[in-house]
């Protein structure tokens, strides 16, 4: 055995508890193996120059660990490394999931409503490629490379509120802050606005990913019901009275899941009631350039003149959503906070993909893409909107919006969506249930259909198949209400 | 007073309310001014052909909001709009700023130690726009552009735990979540294991951006002193004991912002400590590639054998910080986890980047950099330190690096880090004193010199003034000291 041992006198740490972290680390790494006997502290103090008190007590130490055994008579030997601690138990360090743990969402089948995303098909990567080059090669470059402001790049940041102020949706008071995607605006605004306890406002139905950012971290959520034109008024306004919410979160433009959209007199309305009751409103507007037909309306932030809204909008519908760029923009004060949240959580947003954006956008790429989507998006939503009307059961109802990625169906009774949606499946088609988007009232016959990502002929031949197994689950049912009971004998 | 009303008998909302709303909202867009008569209700019933009873509750319910006054005998008249409400006090709102707030940084100065960045001098452009065009051009460029899974971009994930489990950094149970930037680790790990309440050890000094996060969330933090080879291992087995911590934090590698590496048998013996208690280790390892000189240490995660080790990296330091890519390396069981936190702050993060990063990654192109990284951070620390010991003045300490970007400087008694601070930054150098990275042990002559984005001689100059300041604050310091006091008369 030979044991090289470096010890400073000069150090902070004292001699003995140099000598032990280096035997205790040869035994740990097994240079010193398990019944090695180590030299008596006499002859190892002789040749390290130490006084043997000092190998005394780190031999001490050693014992105390019990990683050497020391036998009367016949010296010290090693016994260690210590029996190998059992693996870290994470199931029970970490509890069960949460709560809001996400559903399993059904498989995805050839042809999908399920996703409520873009078509791959009509992203333009001429145009995309274009933007990107022209970035790499730009002067900005080096700086978007390097670290940036939480607030966001900062020349996106300039013609995007530009853009807002020209529409009426950003006031002189009011600024942005770029978030990585829509679902970042959610988080920063539950943690700056309704931490725990706090009572959120939510439309019921809602997409789940909006619902559990602000069910996991404690805050109370309570439903609105939506309708075929949108938010409960007479609902909205017992809410606030009674639940004193901190804020309310509407989606006045092709609300997702249901696709309505909320008329002006009733946005007028609503912020009338939260602005009696100081109730914060946060204004979804991510789907509202999807508008195919109709009068476009105004936005809940242009409406208000109280400081009390907050739009949030996105690239994830209109361009990429694999790009993650979305935007907040509020009264100075408040985005400021959010700023300081939005450094806790990822420092800033990806610039690389801040830069393209702006450059796809000011290029004038996004608006021409833009109109290309606006007339597919047209053709997508009628090809759903006829094989609803003509392959839909008796009974069933369906919302008919005017623009977006989604419509609500509720099928008449007693089909259950999620019963449906399983069978669909074995037969190459899937949707999401009403459960995945309820809040507090169950919509067991509603489901959502997301046609924005497929063409006209699969939608229409996805809905044929979805007909005829409703169709057909409707008349064995009727079968079974005509058996006569079983009799008890 | 022209009024047209749209009622539609088939709707589902009754025509009191119809009317009602369309009234409402001709008074809040001032169509019908303060002052003006409404038509009586049996005139108004018979030109729309309704029931008078249901003009009369649409009158009832505008007065019972106070938008219209009846007058006995004269007729209905509008009252509002109601007086604009107050606009909403966000700052009372929003209450104080956090406690854990960022303090504010000094200005920066033309000669700038503040900042722990790479050096946009050193970006591989040509290499990066090499990446990106190939990125853009392939096959994999509509996927990229679309949403993408939580966990991270697919081909990254694989390419980063092959590159891990050849290094032995993660085993057959481990997985990868790629996460925006190492800052989202924190943020995530914070989520998932470090709720409010539960006790987090970190290094003392530490970066303020690491202890907020646990802090703003209302985690106990505590500091475990560092010295010069890094943590006291003495006092992280006393508190580990005391204080049965949930993590504990640590960086072996050129620790920031005290540049410390922590020597073998001391990890060893951390990790000893850890796994008695099941303690969860988390391993910064982000500045772990930048070693200068001397031997590569094993890391933490590959000493251990429990599953009890997480290691957290990121391409900031040794690539692009403005392309926000970091990843986790874990338990299968923790990354799916950590995975649903993600997914619930920003769904996922960006593909572009992660795309570009891989390319540049696999092409060689990352590896070819780091060579030039590594030859010019050795001169620039070489410089730093040489700087260190011609300038500052006698009784200062510094530690001396092997690699990374930070020098921490302790400054003889009486000078106090902020105050050289302000007065260095009237001549045009800055830098961080330590109140910026204190846990629980203020460390007021202590400061942190960031070297790695500077030339060598910006470094030099900045620390000959640096130097010159001290040393005249320290003479006119003992001139005070040699003032006789003055006599009370």
């Amino acid at each position: 055995m030979v044991l090289q041992f470096k010890l400073d006198s000069q150090s902070e740490e004292p001699l003995y508890r140099q000598l032990y972290a280096q035997i205790k680390a040869a035994i740990l790494s097994q240079d010193l193996p398990r019944g090695e006997r180590l030299p008596p502290t006499r002859e190892l103090a002789g040749s390290l120059g130490l006084n043997r008190t000092t190998v005394a007590a780190a031999y001490e130490l050693l014992e105390s660990e019990g990683l050497i055994l020391g036998q009367v008579g016949r010296g010290s030997f090693v016994q260690g490394p210590p029996e190998r601690p059992k693996p870290l138990d994470w199931r029970s360090l970490l509890g069960e999931q949460d709560e809001a743990a996400p559903l399993l969402a059904p498989g995805s089948a050839p042809i999908s409503f399920s996703a409520s995303t873009p078509s791959e098909a009509l992203f333009p990567l001429q145009e995309f490629r274009a933007s990107c080059r022209e970035v790499i090669e730009s002067a900005a470059a080096p700086q978007i490379l390097q670290y940036g402001p939480s607030l966001g790049y900062g020349p996106l940041r300039r013609y995007l509120l530009d853009q807002s102020r020209r529409r009426g949706d950003a006031g002189p008071d009011d600024d942005i802050l770029i978030t990585s995607g829509c679902q970042q605006a959610f988080d920063l605004i539950q943690r700056v606005l309704a931490p725990r306890g706090e009572t959120v406002l939510l439309e019921d139905p809602v997409l789940l990913s909006v619902r559990n950012v602000f069910l996991r971290e404690g805050a109370r959520v309570l439903g609105i019901p939506v309708g075929e034109s949108g938010i409960d008024l007479e609902a909205l306004a017992r809410l606030v009275e009674k639940e004193r919410p901190r804020l309310m979160l509407l989606t006045p433009n092709f609300q997702n899941p249901t696709g309505t959209t909320l008329p002006e007199a009733a946005r007028r309305e609503a912020l009338l009631i939260a602005r009696r009751a100081g109730v914060v409103t946060v204004e979804n507007e991510t789907y509202g350039e999807l508008r195919y037909s109709g009068a476009p309306l105004p936005t809940l932030k242009s409406l208000d003149s109280s400081g009390g809204v907050i739009l949030l909008n996105s690239f994830s519908k209109i361009a990429f959503p694999g790009l993650r760029v979305g935007w907040v923009i509020g009264p100075r004060y408040f985005i400021e906070r959010l700023a300081e949240a939005k450094q806790a959580r990822d420092r800033h947003s990806d610039q690389l993909s801040q830069a393209v954006l702006l450059r796809f956008a000011e290029s004038g790429r996004l608006a021409a893409h833009q109109r290309r989507m606006l007339e597919r998006g047209a053709e997508r939503l009628s090809a759903c909107l006829e094989a609803c009307a003509g392959e839909l059961p008796p009974g069933s109802r369906y919302t008919r919006p005017e623009g977006g990625m989604n419509v609500w169906v509720t099928l008449p009774e007693p089909l259950l969506a999620s019963e449906m949606a399983e069978r669909a499946l074995r037969e190459g088609v899937s949707f999401l249930p009403g459960r995945f988007f309820a809040v507090s009232r169950p919509q067991p016959r509603s489901l959502r259909l997301s046609f924005a990502g497929l063409e006209p002929d699969q939608i229409r031949a996805g809905i044929a198949v979805l007909g005829r197994i409703f169709k057909q689950e409707l008349e064995r049912a009727g079968e079974r209400r005509d058996e006569p009971a079983a009799a008890l004998v």
